[in-house]
């Protein structure tokens, strides 16, 4: 029987902004690791992948929130894997309060790439994998792909120690995070994230010089991250309410 | 009865760097996270002082690890106040691991200020709290008082949404995140931090620029961050094995 997963959580005062309500990259953070969790338990998470000299990759996600839940307050985030081609599978997340009611949907690709050769790996070699996959209605609309922005202002950032994760690599939540630092400080006061798409293009390491363009309009925002080969890292968009 | 009350935590993937082993400020986390818990659960906590317009302020730390916990590993952290003053309590810290080894030990100073005035309170205000203290040997000498660096490097931050708490100021673990970013990677690659002492001067805001300037001979680094104003707002120390 199909049955969506659930992990419990608690908004902690680390995970909150000036709002005193959580930061979209709290959020995101719990939704992978939830997915990290979720994969763990289910004998493909990234310890079982390593074994064979594999690992996940995140190449896009789709976040779309309803209310940013408050400090200290309760949240369960459900997850489910809906398809699985050859070169990408499908994660999906609702995160719901107390009472059970959405506050957020996302929706995750993957892929699961060789770790030597950083060459992308076929799905269907996961043993048993297939048979994770379970149908219930996408929560939001797949993740974009994104084309490159109509720049109109240039920020800068280089790759620092803390924003390396275990793969010696920038994690994917520190994209967000250094673009969510170049928004005007009224959009983070006073507006919300309706939805954000993310693609994720390539990996980056300590000491990147990397240069973010963006182009922004009224209640839109299209970013692109280049590293110092003038190559796209990823492209994020913000849709704000 | 004395006893040192116990939180417990897992080190996630979001905690650990290239190493695969907890960062300093990971563990700094932990440590903050708990004292947050534990005055929480006995009365005195953020949402408690905030009634009566009045919260803690973190003054100084001194952490010192004997080993850094591995990914996914479990720990527990044991924590006690140890002594009040009008103007200051001390609360410690064990970090064990799951055969009870110490991993890391700590001490903190904290203020109680009033929230409109940003004056110190006095801390026997507090009902009860007296009667909180426990005697147990300190894990670690008391946090140094720490003078200004004969500085020979500086870098610059400027703060950011991401750097930002509930306060709307920088929250502690930034500026150790600030400064550690600035640190030579081989020490981060090789060496581990025997020592940390910090001392907590000024809030800062969204948008100000600080100078970090540090002195760094072979095993120390001394650094001092100060404001646009040219105050010093955090002294950092470290001592490196």
């Amino acid at each position: 029987m199909d049955t969506k997963r659930t992990y419990n959580y608690r908004i902690e005062p680390r995970d909150v902004d000036f709002s005193c309500h959580a930061t979209l990259k709290a959020l995101v953070d719990y939704l992978l690791h939830t997915a990290g969790e979720d994969a763990d338990r289910n004998g493909f998470g990234v310890r079982d992948l390593n074994l064979n000299n594999a690992s996940w990759v995140l190449t896009r996600l789709a976040v779309e929130i309803d209310r940013m839940p408050a400090e200290y307050e309760p949240i369960r985030i459900t997850t489910w894997v809906s398809n699985v081609t050859r070169a990408m599978t499908t994660r999906n997340f609702d995160i719901l309060d107390e009472r059970g009611e959405r506050i957020a949907g996302a929706v995750s690709n993957w892929a699961m790439i060789d770790l030597s050769t950083r060459r992308m790996l076929d799905l269907h070699q996961l043993p048993a994998y297939d048979s994770m996959t379970q149908e219930f209605p996408l929560p939001v609309a797949l993740p974009r792909r994104l084309s490159s922005p109509e720049a109109n202002e240039t920020f800068h950032h280089t790759v620092a120690y803390s924003d390396l994760d275990f793969n010696g690599h920038a994690n994917s939540t520190k994209y967000l995070q250094w673009v969510i630092d170049t928004l005007p400080l009224e959009w983070l006061q006073h507006r919300r994230f309706l939805r954000t798409d993310i693609n994720f293009l390539l990996e980056t390491r300590h000491g990147e010089q990397l240069t973010l363009q963006a182009e922004r309009s009224d209640n839109e925002a299209l970013y692109e991250i280049r590293n110092s080969r003038d190559e796209a890292v990823c492209r994020l968009a913000f849709r704000m309410g």
